[in-house]
């Protein structure tokens, strides 16, 4: 429908209506467009804007056709309505980072709460409170947290991969030193140099929360003859972690070694052989059969 | 490179070397194919698992010709070592319900918290202190974090919203009675009718969590002649309430209106005919320069 000339009717782009069809119809011819596509429907176009704006009201909208942006006036609003609409766009824009405001408080009233029970589990219950109630509000306010953040920090320290991997640099050198320590590998696990597996944050999380719990309990158990809460505690939490490094560079060294010495199989021969005489065996049974 | 018969030579599918080259390697037929990519040597298969696996050194890889799994054989694992990946899986698998744990542990002892200083907010301090030590803790720790979440879920009834709804349906007849309140609106906009804007998490939940501050601070503000605390502040409380709510149907129904009466101009003529004498223009001008 190719029309360049006007026609010598109005007619709607959007409803196919005329002049004639509806003589009380406001007409508006908001763009460029000239021809068949000059006049719409005032109450046509509106509607068609709706759809095009839906659920932003203020924005901009174009001729699909000439790319000419309509020119829409709105009535003037009063002192009132626009410092509401002022309001509500600054609350709006706020929220956000208000809403950040309140994550974060959330985060760091944790980590004091939990720095707080972390001093009472380590210098006793009532003795931490002592503590606590004569230091300074500020210096816990900004000391407490600091204690869940330095376990999570220690906690990413890798120290067992440290250690794996001199005692992989220098197990040739033990090996001759020690003869029958270890015998030489047929081969080298690829990706096994650079720590093993990866940092899980879950894992690494919980592990730093969970650990003077840990700590506590080691201590208790091992060290009970030592009266002071804070002493058991620091060398229950030394040998927890002595012997966690251990295990965990006897475990990953165990895995290389699993990792190294694997061998791969050659195919049975009788399956291959089984598959090829498989036809001949399926007649000797049918003759069976029969 | 289509081969059937097996060659009369061994040579590896990855190195392409053929046996005589290399007389000690360890050949492989770990599958199904035949011709010549039955034979590798054992280090070039290991070095392909690598790669295969990356990470994952315990997933199955199978030929991808002949799909056959290849059968890889570890040396046997002590009982310690078994036990210590039992372990090492098993927190691996638990990690992630701790975070999740400790994630809702945060939130839960925040709430507590929250609830904690509302309370004293709005009965006052010391009186605050009282009630919460004389009552019961396992009530305290229940009833506290439901205070942030009834105040969250109390923000999200939009009344403010179903009385403009009420008022917009029945302004015609209210027009009967009090001719001039409202003339006919030239049309109705779209999407206008359930509730305008949409309900934005970080808002609702900011004012939300402001509100008890808000109501304390209006109820000092206006009723500062009440001595109890707790009155001043529910007074406070339902005075803001009514002030905003007025506020907001007021504001939304004004921009119904600006909606509503919004009208499309028509594309100015003189810049139409502009364009189209913008050659006859440039003329001219050109020889007003000569």
């Amino acid at each position: 429908m190719a029309c360049v000339e006007e026609p010598l009717e109005k007619h709607c782009w959007v409803c196919f209506a005329t002049e004639r069809e509806d003589r009380v119809a406001e007409w508006v011819s908001p763009c460029r467009c000239k021809g068949c596509t000059k006049w719409i429907h005032q109450a046509c176009l509106q509607r068609w804007l709706d759809e095009k704006q839906k659920g932003n009201s203020g924005g901009a909208v174009s001729c699909p056709q000439c790319g000419t942006e309509y020119s829409i006036v709105f009535p003037k609003m009063g002192p009132l309505v626009y410092f509401l609409q002022q309001v509500d766009s600054a609350l709006s824009r706020a929220s956000p980072f208000a809403a950040a405001g309140v994550v974060v408080g959330t985060v760091y009233w944790s980590a004091v709460t939990y720095g707080a029970v972390t001093v009472m589990q380590v210098v006793g219950h009532k003795k931490g409170l002592d503590v606590m109630e004569r230091a300074d509000p500020l210096f816990l306010l900004m000391g407490l947290p600091t204690i869940p953040v330095m376990l999570v920090l220690g906690k990413m320290i890798r120290w067992e991969d440290y250690i794996l991997r001199l005692w992989q640099r220098h197990s040739s050198k033990l090996q001759l030193l020690l003869p029958g320590i270890g015998r030489p590998l047929p081969r080298v696990p690829a990706d096994w140099g650079h720590g093993g597996d990866h940092l899980s944050v879950s894992r690494t999380l919980c592990g730093a929360l969970i650990f003077p719990s840990v700590a506590s309990l080691v201590g208790r158990l091992i060290f009970s003859r030592i009266p002071s809460s804070l002493q058991r505690t620091v060398l229950g939490g030394i040998a927890f972690v002595v012997m966690k490094g251990v295990l965990k560079v006897y475990f990953k060294q165990q895995q290389y070694l699993i990792q190294a010495n694997r061998h791969i199989l050659n195919y049975p021969e009788r399956e291959r052989d089984g598959e090829r005489s498989q036809g001949v065996e399926d007649d000797t049974e049918d003759s069976g059969n029969d």
